[in-house]
Protein backbone atom coordinates (compact mmCIF):
# COMPACT_ATOMS: atom_id res chain seq x y z
CA UNK A 1 0.00 0.00 0.00
CA UNK A 2 2.54 2.54 1.07
CA UNK A 3 4.61 2.96 -2.23
CA UNK A 4 1.26 3.92 -3.64
CA UNK A 5 0.89 7.41 -0.75
CA UNK A 6 2.64 10.55 -1.93
CA UNK A 7 5.89 11.45 -0.29
CA UNK A 8 4.13 14.16 1.68
CA UNK A 9 1.15 11.90 2.46
CA UNK A 10 4.05 8.96 4.07
CA UNK A 11 5.91 11.71 5.62
CA UNK A 12 2.96 13.38 7.85
CA UNK A 13 1.59 9.48 8.90
CA UNK A 14 5.54 9.05 9.67
CA UNK A 15 5.63 12.44 12.12
CA UNK A 16 2.26 11.15 13.39
CA UNK A 17 3.63 7.83 13.97
CA UNK A 18 7.25 9.67 15.58
CA UNK A 19 5.12 11.94 17.52
CA UNK A 20 2.82 8.86 19.18
CA UNK A 21 5.97 6.68 20.21
CA UNK A 22 7.51 10.25 21.86
CA UNK A 23 4.13 10.78 23.57
CA UNK A 24 3.96 6.77 24.63
CA UNK A 25 7.20 7.23 26.51
CA UNK A 26 6.91 10.44 28.16
CA UNK A 27 3.38 9.07 29.12
CA UNK A 28 5.03 5.70 30.40
CA UNK A 29 7.80 8.69 32.15
CA UNK A 30 4.54 9.77 34.02
CA UNK A 31 3.49 6.66 35.24
CA UNK A 32 7.40 6.01 36.54
CA UNK A 33 6.98 9.07 38.25
CA UNK A 34 4.23 8.56 39.96
CA UNK A 35 4.75 5.29 41.04
CA UNK A 36 8.33 7.08 42.72
CA UNK A 37 5.80 9.16 44.36
CA UNK A 38 3.40 6.78 45.73
CA UNK A 39 6.84 4.57 47.02
CA UNK A 40 7.96 7.74 49.04
CA UNK A 41 3.81 8.07 50.50
CA UNK A 42 4.05 4.89 51.71
CA UNK A 43 6.97 5.43 53.79
CA UNK A 44 5.97 8.77 54.84
CA UNK A 45 2.51 7.93 55.83
CA UNK A 46 3.54 4.37 57.00
CA UNK A 47 0.66 3.62 54.04
CA UNK A 48 1.75 -0.60 53.48
CA UNK A 49 -1.40 -0.77 51.17
CA UNK A 50 0.32 1.82 48.93
CA UNK A 51 3.50 -0.21 49.18
CA UNK A 52 1.30 -3.33 48.07
CA UNK A 53 -0.23 -1.68 45.24
CA UNK A 54 3.21 -0.71 43.75
CA UNK A 55 3.76 -4.39 42.16
CA UNK A 56 0.68 -4.12 40.34
CA UNK A 57 1.14 -1.07 38.65
CA UNK A 58 5.05 -2.13 37.93
CA UNK A 59 3.20 -4.51 35.62
CA UNK A 60 1.76 -1.64 34.07
CA UNK A 61 5.01 0.06 32.87
CA UNK A 62 6.30 -3.59 32.21
CA UNK A 63 3.48 -3.51 29.75
CA UNK A 64 4.36 -0.26 28.51
CA UNK A 65 8.15 -0.72 27.76
CA UNK A 66 7.05 -4.09 25.48
CA UNK A 67 4.84 -2.10 23.38
CA UNK A 68 6.74 0.94 23.14
CA UNK A 69 9.83 -1.42 22.23
CA UNK A 70 7.72 -3.26 19.67
CA UNK A 71 5.89 0.49 18.45
CA UNK A 72 9.98 1.65 18.10
CA UNK A 73 11.04 -1.35 16.32
CA UNK A 74 7.97 -1.77 13.98
CA UNK A 75 8.45 1.79 12.73
CA UNK A 76 12.48 1.13 11.98
CA UNK A 77 11.38 -1.54 9.85
CA UNK A 78 8.71 0.04 8.02
CA UNK A 79 10.29 3.24 7.56
CA UNK A 80 13.91 4.46 6.70
CA UNK A 81 14.11 6.75 9.42
CA UNK A 82 16.83 9.71 8.76
CA UNK A 83 19.30 10.88 11.05
CA UNK A 84 17.47 12.87 13.89
CA UNK A 85 14.61 10.64 13.10
CA UNK A 86 16.29 7.53 13.75
CA UNK A 87 18.05 9.28 16.86
CA UNK A 88 14.77 10.03 18.28
CA UNK A 89 13.90 5.98 17.87
CA UNK A 90 16.90 4.90 19.38
CA UNK A 91 17.21 7.27 22.19
CA UNK A 92 13.09 6.54 22.90
CA UNK A 93 14.46 2.66 22.98
CA UNK A 94 17.02 3.28 25.04
CA UNK A 95 14.81 5.65 27.21
CA UNK A 96 12.12 3.17 28.01
CA UNK A 97 14.78 0.37 29.58
CA UNK A 98 15.78 3.39 31.69
CA UNK A 99 12.53 4.26 33.23
CA UNK A 100 11.30 0.67 33.28
CA UNK A 101 14.32 0.29 35.26
CA UNK A 102 13.53 3.41 37.63
CA UNK A 103 10.03 2.11 37.87
CA UNK A 104 11.20 -1.37 39.30
CA UNK A 105 13.71 0.75 41.95
CA UNK A 106 10.47 2.12 43.04
CA UNK A 107 8.34 -1.10 43.60
CA UNK A 108 11.53 -2.55 45.38
CA UNK A 109 11.23 0.27 48.06
CA UNK A 110 7.92 -0.90 48.23
CA UNK A 111 9.16 -4.17 48.96
CA UNK A 112 11.98 -2.94 51.10
CA UNK A 113 9.52 -1.01 53.31
CA UNK A 114 6.84 -4.20 53.33
CA UNK A 115 9.61 -6.50 54.44
CA UNK A 116 10.80 -4.35 57.77
CA UNK A 117 8.65 -5.58 60.62
CA UNK A 118 6.15 -3.09 61.77
CA UNK A 119 7.92 -1.29 64.74
CA UNK A 120 10.44 -0.50 62.32
CA UNK A 121 8.26 1.32 59.80
CA UNK A 122 7.78 4.33 61.66
CA UNK A 123 8.06 7.59 59.67
CA UNK A 124 10.56 9.33 61.88
CA UNK A 125 13.12 6.08 60.23
CA UNK A 126 12.31 7.31 57.31
CA UNK A 127 13.65 11.41 56.95
CA UNK A 128 16.38 11.28 54.92
CA UNK A 129 15.41 8.50 52.55
CA UNK A 130 12.15 10.58 51.76
CA UNK A 131 14.31 13.94 51.35
CA UNK A 132 16.75 11.59 48.91
CA UNK A 133 13.88 10.41 47.05
CA UNK A 134 12.28 13.69 46.13
CA UNK A 135 15.38 14.51 45.12
CA UNK A 136 15.94 11.25 42.59
CA UNK A 137 12.34 11.96 41.63
CA UNK A 138 13.17 15.74 40.97
CA UNK A 139 15.67 14.69 38.76
CA UNK A 140 13.50 12.24 36.73
CA UNK A 141 11.30 14.89 36.44
CA UNK A 142 13.63 17.30 34.97
CA UNK A 143 15.18 14.60 32.91
CA UNK A 144 11.24 13.99 31.15
CA UNK A 145 10.90 17.61 30.94
CA UNK A 146 14.27 18.14 29.15
CA UNK A 147 13.45 14.96 26.86
CA UNK A 148 10.06 16.75 26.08
CA UNK A 149 11.38 19.56 24.54
CA UNK A 150 14.75 18.08 24.04
CA UNK A 151 16.77 20.73 25.89
CA UNK A 152 20.49 20.02 26.08
CA UNK A 153 20.67 22.68 28.55
CA UNK A 154 18.25 21.57 30.99
CA UNK A 155 19.59 18.07 30.85
CA UNK A 156 22.87 19.28 31.77
CA UNK A 157 21.97 21.48 34.73
CA UNK A 158 20.41 18.10 35.75
CA UNK A 159 23.46 15.93 35.30
CA UNK A 160 25.08 17.99 37.43
CA UNK A 161 22.14 17.49 40.00
CA UNK A 162 22.73 14.15 39.82
CA UNK A 163 26.46 14.03 41.51
CA UNK A 164 25.16 16.17 44.01
CA UNK A 165 22.82 12.90 45.40
CA UNK A 166 25.01 10.76 44.66
CA UNK A 167 27.52 12.75 47.13
CA UNK A 168 23.98 12.73 49.48
CA UNK A 169 23.99 8.72 49.22
CA UNK A 170 27.31 8.38 50.33
CA UNK A 171 27.17 10.80 53.07
CA UNK A 172 23.87 9.13 54.22
CA UNK A 173 25.55 5.85 53.49
CA UNK A 174 28.62 6.88 55.83
CA UNK A 175 26.28 7.86 58.43
CA UNK A 176 23.98 4.74 58.56
CA UNK A 177 26.96 2.69 58.89
CA UNK A 178 27.81 4.67 62.19
CA UNK A 179 24.46 4.28 63.59
CA UNK A 180 25.37 0.21 63.31
CA UNK A 181 28.73 0.72 65.10
CA UNK A 182 27.14 2.98 67.80
CA UNK A 183 24.11 0.60 68.34
CA UNK A 184 24.00 -2.82 66.69
CA UNK A 185 20.29 -3.24 67.49
CA UNK A 186 19.83 -0.78 64.86
CA UNK A 187 21.60 -3.16 62.63
CA UNK A 188 18.63 -4.67 60.52
CA UNK A 189 16.82 -1.46 60.32
CA UNK A 190 19.41 0.44 59.26
CA UNK A 191 20.56 -1.91 56.73
CA UNK A 192 16.83 -2.14 55.02
CA UNK A 193 16.98 1.67 55.32
CA UNK A 194 20.31 1.70 53.05
CA UNK A 195 18.70 -0.63 50.49
CA UNK A 196 15.77 1.69 49.96
CA UNK A 197 18.63 4.91 49.78
CA UNK A 198 20.20 2.42 46.77
CA UNK A 199 17.26 2.47 45.36
CA UNK A 200 16.80 6.00 45.30
CA UNK A 201 20.21 6.30 44.18
CA UNK A 202 19.57 4.26 41.35
CA UNK A 203 16.81 5.97 40.13
CA UNK A 204 19.02 9.50 40.20
CA UNK A 205 21.39 7.26 37.59
CA UNK A 206 18.45 6.62 35.40
CA UNK A 207 17.63 10.42 34.98
CA UNK A 208 20.91 10.75 34.54
CA UNK A 209 21.21 8.06 31.73
CA UNK A 210 17.70 9.73 30.14
CA UNK A 211 19.54 13.36 30.38
CA UNK A 212 22.58 11.87 28.26
CA UNK A 213 20.16 10.47 25.87
CA UNK A 214 18.62 14.19 25.50
CA UNK A 215 21.80 15.46 24.59
CA UNK A 216 22.52 12.81 22.12
CA UNK A 217 19.30 14.25 20.80
CA UNK A 218 20.07 17.71 20.75
CA UNK A 219 23.63 17.49 19.72
CA UNK A 220 23.98 13.99 17.92
CA UNK A 221 26.81 13.03 20.29
CA UNK A 222 27.16 10.38 22.37
CA UNK A 223 27.80 11.87 25.74
CA UNK A 224 28.04 8.74 27.74
CA UNK A 225 31.27 8.25 29.78
CA UNK A 226 32.03 11.75 28.98
CA UNK A 227 33.32 14.01 31.90
CA UNK A 228 30.83 16.13 32.91
CA UNK A 229 32.61 19.64 31.92
CA UNK A 230 33.05 18.20 28.17
CA UNK A 231 29.23 17.76 27.95
CA UNK A 232 29.05 21.33 29.37
CA UNK A 233 31.41 22.61 26.91
CA UNK A 234 29.60 20.43 23.98
CA UNK A 235 26.57 22.12 24.71
CA UNK A 236 27.72 25.41 24.77
CA UNK A 237 27.06 27.98 27.13
CA UNK A 238 23.37 28.63 29.26
CA UNK A 239 21.06 31.07 27.46
CA UNK A 240 19.68 33.96 29.70
CA UNK B 1 26.92 4.75 -4.82
CA UNK B 2 25.00 2.13 -3.00
CA UNK B 3 21.98 1.90 -5.77
CA UNK B 4 24.57 0.66 -8.67
CA UNK B 5 25.27 -2.32 -6.88
CA UNK B 6 23.63 -5.67 -7.54
CA UNK B 7 21.30 -6.72 -4.63
CA UNK B 8 23.59 -9.62 -4.43
CA UNK B 9 26.44 -7.56 -3.79
CA UNK B 10 24.37 -5.61 -1.37
CA UNK B 11 23.34 -7.61 0.66
CA UNK B 12 26.93 -9.40 0.73
CA UNK B 13 27.83 -6.16 2.04
CA UNK B 14 25.59 -5.88 4.85
CA UNK B 15 25.68 -9.72 5.98
CA UNK B 16 29.57 -8.81 6.39
CA UNK B 17 28.38 -5.60 8.26
CA UNK B 18 26.40 -7.10 10.30
CA UNK B 19 28.70 -9.90 10.90
CA UNK B 20 30.63 -7.43 11.97
CA UNK B 21 28.70 -5.90 14.95
CA UNK B 22 27.85 -9.32 16.17
CA UNK B 23 31.64 -10.01 16.27
CA UNK B 24 32.76 -7.08 18.26
CA UNK B 25 29.73 -7.08 20.53
CA UNK B 26 31.57 -11.03 21.40
CA UNK B 27 34.66 -9.21 21.76
CA UNK B 28 33.39 -6.79 23.82
CA UNK B 29 31.94 -9.82 25.88
CA UNK B 30 35.25 -11.56 25.98
CA UNK B 31 36.64 -7.83 27.51
CA UNK B 32 33.95 -7.73 30.05
CA UNK B 33 34.34 -11.55 31.06
CA UNK B 34 38.26 -11.00 31.73
CA UNK B 35 37.50 -7.74 33.82
CA UNK B 36 35.20 -9.95 36.28
CA UNK B 37 38.03 -12.45 36.25
CA UNK B 38 40.71 -10.02 37.28
CA UNK B 39 38.37 -8.54 39.53
CA UNK B 40 37.76 -12.09 40.88
CA UNK B 41 41.51 -12.70 40.90
CA UNK B 42 41.95 -9.27 42.97
CA UNK B 43 40.24 -10.88 45.60
CA UNK B 44 41.31 -13.68 45.75
CA UNK B 45 45.20 -12.57 45.46
CA UNK B 46 44.90 -9.61 47.45
CA UNK B 47 46.59 -8.44 44.51
CA UNK B 48 45.76 -4.10 44.82
CA UNK B 49 47.87 -3.66 41.30
CA UNK B 50 45.21 -5.60 39.62
CA UNK B 51 42.46 -4.35 41.01
CA UNK B 52 43.66 -0.88 40.01
CA UNK B 53 44.12 -1.82 36.91
CA UNK B 54 40.38 -2.24 36.46
CA UNK B 55 39.42 1.36 35.73
CA UNK B 56 41.83 1.61 32.47
CA UNK B 57 40.27 -1.48 31.29
CA UNK B 58 36.92 -0.54 31.89
CA UNK B 59 37.70 2.87 29.80
CA UNK B 60 37.77 0.71 27.13
CA UNK B 61 34.90 -1.13 27.13
CA UNK B 62 32.98 2.04 27.40
CA UNK B 63 35.15 3.31 24.24
CA UNK B 64 34.14 -0.29 22.61
CA UNK B 65 29.96 0.30 23.58
CA UNK B 66 30.04 3.97 22.28
CA UNK B 67 31.72 2.65 18.59
CA UNK B 68 29.49 -0.24 19.05
CA UNK B 69 26.26 1.94 19.25
CA UNK B 70 27.77 4.08 16.17
CA UNK B 71 28.11 1.38 14.08
CA UNK B 72 24.56 -0.13 14.62
CA UNK B 73 22.73 3.12 14.48
CA UNK B 74 24.93 3.58 11.31
CA UNK B 75 23.95 0.18 9.68
CA UNK B 76 20.23 1.17 10.38
CA UNK B 77 20.33 4.47 8.54
CA UNK B 78 22.05 3.04 5.30
CA UNK B 79 20.70 -0.34 5.25
CA UNK B 80 16.80 -1.33 5.39
CA UNK B 81 16.70 -3.76 7.70
CA UNK B 82 13.95 -6.93 7.87
CA UNK B 83 12.34 -8.98 10.61
CA UNK B 84 15.58 -11.05 11.34
CA UNK B 85 18.12 -8.49 10.98
CA UNK B 86 16.37 -5.60 12.65
CA UNK B 87 16.12 -7.89 15.80
CA UNK B 88 20.10 -8.76 15.64
CA UNK B 89 20.62 -4.73 15.64
CA UNK B 90 18.19 -3.87 18.23
CA UNK B 91 19.46 -7.02 20.21
CA UNK B 92 23.26 -6.55 20.07
CA UNK B 93 22.26 -2.36 20.98
CA UNK B 94 20.89 -3.57 24.23
CA UNK B 95 23.46 -6.17 24.90
CA UNK B 96 26.12 -3.55 24.28
CA UNK B 97 24.83 -1.65 27.65
CA UNK B 98 24.53 -4.68 29.69
CA UNK B 99 27.59 -5.34 28.90
CA UNK B 100 29.24 -2.01 29.90
CA UNK B 101 26.94 -1.67 32.71
CA UNK B 102 28.76 -5.62 33.47
CA UNK B 103 31.77 -4.37 33.12
CA UNK B 104 30.96 -1.22 35.71
CA UNK B 105 30.21 -3.86 38.26
CA UNK B 106 33.57 -5.55 37.70
CA UNK B 107 35.49 -1.91 37.77
CA UNK B 108 33.24 -1.09 41.22
CA UNK B 109 34.60 -4.11 43.00
CA UNK B 110 38.08 -3.24 42.49
CA UNK B 111 37.45 -0.17 44.16
CA UNK B 112 35.23 -1.08 46.93
CA UNK B 113 38.32 -3.51 47.37
CA UNK B 114 40.77 -0.37 47.40
CA UNK B 115 38.58 1.28 49.85
CA UNK B 116 39.04 -1.77 52.26
CA UNK B 117 41.18 -1.36 54.97
CA UNK B 118 44.99 -3.27 54.13
CA UNK B 119 44.41 -5.57 57.15
CA UNK B 120 40.52 -5.93 56.10
CA UNK B 121 41.87 -7.28 52.47
CA UNK B 122 42.50 -10.87 53.69
CA UNK B 123 41.18 -13.48 50.96
CA UNK B 124 40.02 -15.56 53.80
CA UNK B 125 37.34 -13.03 54.02
CA UNK B 126 36.05 -13.41 50.15
CA UNK B 127 35.42 -16.87 50.50
CA UNK B 128 31.75 -16.77 49.95
CA UNK B 129 31.85 -13.94 47.46
CA UNK B 130 34.44 -15.53 45.34
CA UNK B 131 31.93 -18.14 44.59
CA UNK B 132 29.52 -16.19 44.17
CA UNK B 133 31.41 -14.10 41.60
CA UNK B 134 32.32 -17.12 39.61
CA UNK B 135 29.01 -18.30 39.29
CA UNK B 136 28.06 -14.76 38.48
CA UNK B 137 30.89 -15.43 35.56
CA UNK B 138 29.97 -18.57 34.59
CA UNK B 139 26.63 -16.87 33.63
CA UNK B 140 27.78 -14.24 31.55
CA UNK B 141 29.97 -16.51 30.02
CA UNK B 142 27.46 -19.11 29.26
CA UNK B 143 24.91 -15.99 28.12
CA UNK B 144 27.64 -15.13 25.34
CA UNK B 145 28.05 -18.37 23.70
CA UNK B 146 24.36 -18.61 23.68
CA UNK B 147 24.33 -15.74 22.20
CA UNK B 148 26.95 -16.35 19.59
CA UNK B 149 25.10 -19.83 18.65
CA UNK B 150 21.41 -17.69 19.24
CA UNK B 151 20.80 -20.52 20.94
CA UNK B 152 17.50 -20.18 23.27
CA UNK B 153 17.44 -23.29 24.82
CA UNK B 154 20.81 -22.52 26.44
CA UNK B 155 19.93 -18.93 27.30
CA UNK B 156 16.66 -20.57 28.71
CA UNK B 157 19.01 -23.15 31.06
CA UNK B 158 20.88 -19.69 32.28
CA UNK B 159 17.78 -17.71 33.24
CA UNK B 160 17.40 -20.75 35.29
CA UNK B 161 20.92 -20.30 36.83
CA UNK B 162 20.36 -16.73 37.71
CA UNK B 163 17.30 -17.64 40.35
CA UNK B 164 19.98 -19.87 41.98
CA UNK B 165 22.34 -16.92 42.12
CA UNK B 166 20.09 -15.02 43.23
CA UNK B 167 19.05 -17.21 45.89
CA UNK B 168 22.43 -18.02 47.08
CA UNK B 169 23.21 -14.04 46.90
CA UNK B 170 20.11 -13.54 49.72
CA UNK B 171 21.49 -15.77 52.10
CA UNK B 172 24.58 -14.11 51.66
CA UNK B 173 23.18 -11.39 52.63
CA UNK B 174 21.26 -12.90 55.54
CA UNK B 175 24.39 -14.75 56.70
CA UNK B 176 26.83 -11.09 56.71
CA UNK B 177 23.94 -9.25 59.13
CA UNK B 178 24.24 -11.97 61.03
CA UNK B 179 27.93 -11.61 61.00
CA UNK B 180 27.42 -7.73 61.65
CA UNK B 181 25.41 -8.63 64.98
CA UNK B 182 27.10 -10.94 66.78
CA UNK B 183 30.31 -8.89 66.14
CA UNK B 184 29.50 -5.24 65.21
CA UNK B 185 33.57 -4.71 64.86
CA UNK B 186 32.89 -6.25 61.84
CA UNK B 187 30.29 -4.01 60.55
CA UNK B 188 32.10 -1.78 58.29
CA UNK B 189 34.34 -4.89 56.41
CA UNK B 190 30.64 -6.58 56.09
CA UNK B 191 29.15 -3.98 54.96
CA UNK B 192 32.23 -3.11 51.99
CA UNK B 193 31.89 -7.23 51.50
CA UNK B 194 27.50 -6.90 50.71
CA UNK B 195 28.47 -4.04 48.26
CA UNK B 196 30.80 -6.41 46.19
CA UNK B 197 28.41 -9.22 46.43
CA UNK B 198 25.70 -7.01 45.46
CA UNK B 199 27.84 -6.04 42.10
CA UNK B 200 28.19 -9.87 41.63
CA UNK B 201 24.46 -10.16 41.92
CA UNK B 202 24.32 -7.33 39.18
CA UNK B 203 26.49 -8.91 36.63
CA UNK B 204 24.46 -12.24 36.92
CA UNK B 205 21.36 -9.68 36.15
CA UNK B 206 22.80 -8.41 33.28
CA UNK B 207 23.56 -11.98 32.15
CA UNK B 208 20.49 -12.56 32.53
CA UNK B 209 19.00 -9.93 30.31
CA UNK B 210 21.60 -11.04 27.42
CA UNK B 211 19.60 -14.64 27.75
CA UNK B 212 16.45 -12.48 27.02
CA UNK B 213 17.60 -11.11 24.13
CA UNK B 214 18.98 -14.45 22.70
CA UNK B 215 15.44 -15.93 23.01
CA UNK B 216 14.30 -12.39 21.10
CA UNK B 217 16.42 -13.18 18.91
CA UNK B 218 15.51 -16.62 18.55
CA UNK B 219 11.94 -16.80 18.61
CA UNK B 220 11.20 -12.95 18.18
CA UNK B 221 9.52 -13.06 21.11
CA UNK B 222 10.55 -10.26 23.69
CA UNK B 223 10.36 -12.17 27.10
CA UNK B 224 11.77 -9.68 29.51
CA UNK B 225 9.21 -9.68 32.09
CA UNK B 226 7.91 -12.93 31.68
CA UNK B 227 8.00 -15.92 33.79
CA UNK B 228 10.50 -18.36 33.32
CA UNK B 229 8.36 -21.09 32.79
CA UNK B 230 6.32 -19.53 30.22
CA UNK B 231 9.68 -18.80 28.38
CA UNK B 232 10.60 -22.68 28.61
CA UNK B 233 7.18 -23.28 27.02
CA UNK B 234 7.72 -20.87 24.83
CA UNK B 235 11.38 -21.98 23.59
CA UNK B 236 9.78 -25.72 23.86
CA UNK B 237 11.04 -28.86 25.07
CA UNK B 238 15.33 -29.09 25.44
CA UNK B 239 16.76 -31.21 22.59
CA UNK B 240 18.51 -34.13 23.97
Amino acid sequence: MERFLTGDHISQEFNSELGGLRRQLLAMGGMVEQQISDALKALRDGDSALAEKLDASDQEINRIEIALDEAGSHILARRQPAASDLRLILAILKASTDLERAGDEASKIGRLFLLMPVQDRDPANFHELIRLGEAARGLLHGALDAFARVDANAAVSILREDYRIDRDYESFIRQSITYMMEDPRTIRRVFSCISIGRSMERIGDHAKNLCEYVVYLASGKDVRHVRLDEIEELVGPRAG
